[in-house]
């Protein structure tokens, strides 16, 4: 935000130092000691992500691909639109266009940024690029071991809908439903 | 979703085991072994929440109460709905009125649900219930220990504006706010 950044100063919270704290094979967990604006000691516990995409896939015909998919932390399966995480220093495009095939075998075409969002501000660095695209042909999909998930093609109103009313509850499925939902009907893009 | 029940059996992870890895004063990780769908095992890491509660807060003039916010893992300051966690078993809308209150003196009235979303379901176990309501009344307002943040009213069509097209990131945030415009437009509640 223009005009945002001296007030911001007022607020930040600087790094003295630090250690992993817990190294698995997904979760990277790091506790801080930082200086807060009072000028007091505190600790920040946090995960470390290298970042993900995420793409609202559209065909001919209004409709939306969706993956349902089994997630453990909640016991539950969701309806998620196709993401995953960048492969290190990895171009946000490239990384979506890459999972959008190897997750659902479907190459894009006319792709356009639907910007970021920040799922867990409060805990976790990760950043997700969101990306509208129009499905151009499907092949063969590549799931990962242990990657299991089934695919379907949505009316693109009844996935709006749900995310408004219920259904769908995956934070970046609803953003960038949303944020698709606007340059669809305006035209406009970033 | 209904007539996904036995379609999602065949995704399902069921839990053979488990340990916390990691016990800190903000997250709580844990580490299981799961049965895959296939019968092969893996591991499963992620955190566990209580849950959440935020508010999207409108005043007689047409704005919406956001918070300015130091979100020490993406190291910047954020816009953000009023939010703070379930405390025990409290009851969602208690949790909203309580943590609307502490962070920002407000009461309010006309609560309405505007159902919940899961910010981070590959990760974590988190649920954030959203709420609209309006404001009837400012007190005092009583910060936690390191909890630092400014106030500021906006008119809620640029918040909206901010969640489309950048400015707002935070995906609760997003979240509630799309879901508020539609209640607010068409009246209509869950």
């Amino acid at each position: 935000m223009a005009g945002k950044k001296e007030e911001d100063e007022r607020l930040r919270e600087t790094r003295l130092g630090g250690e992993p704290v817990f190294e698995g094979r997904l979760l990277h967990v790091y506790r801080d000691r930082v200086r807060l604006p009072d000028g007091r000691e505190s600790t920040r516990e946090y995960i470390r992500h290298p970042g993900a995409s995420a793409v609202v896939l559209l065909d001919g015909e209004g409709r939306v691909l969706l993956e349902r998919q089994w997630r453990y932390p909640l016991s539950r399966a969701f309806w998620e639109i196709p993401a995953g995480k960048l492969d290190g220093a990895e171009d946000p495009l490239v990384c979506a266009k890459r999972e959008l095939s190897e997750e659902t075998g479907w190459n894009a075409e006319g792709w356009k940024s639907l910007g970021f969002m920040c799922p867990g501000i409060g805990y976790s660095n990760e950043v997700i690029h969101l990306f509208l695209a129009r499905a151009s042909g499907a092949g063969r999909r590549h799931l990962d071991p242990g990657e299991f998930l089934d695919l379907e093609w949505m009316p693109f109103g009844d996935a709006v809908r749900m995310a408004l009313e219920g259904g769908i509850e995956d934070s970046k499925t609803i953003a960038a439903l949303f944020r698709a939902e606007r340059v669809i009907a305006t035209g406009k893009s970033r």
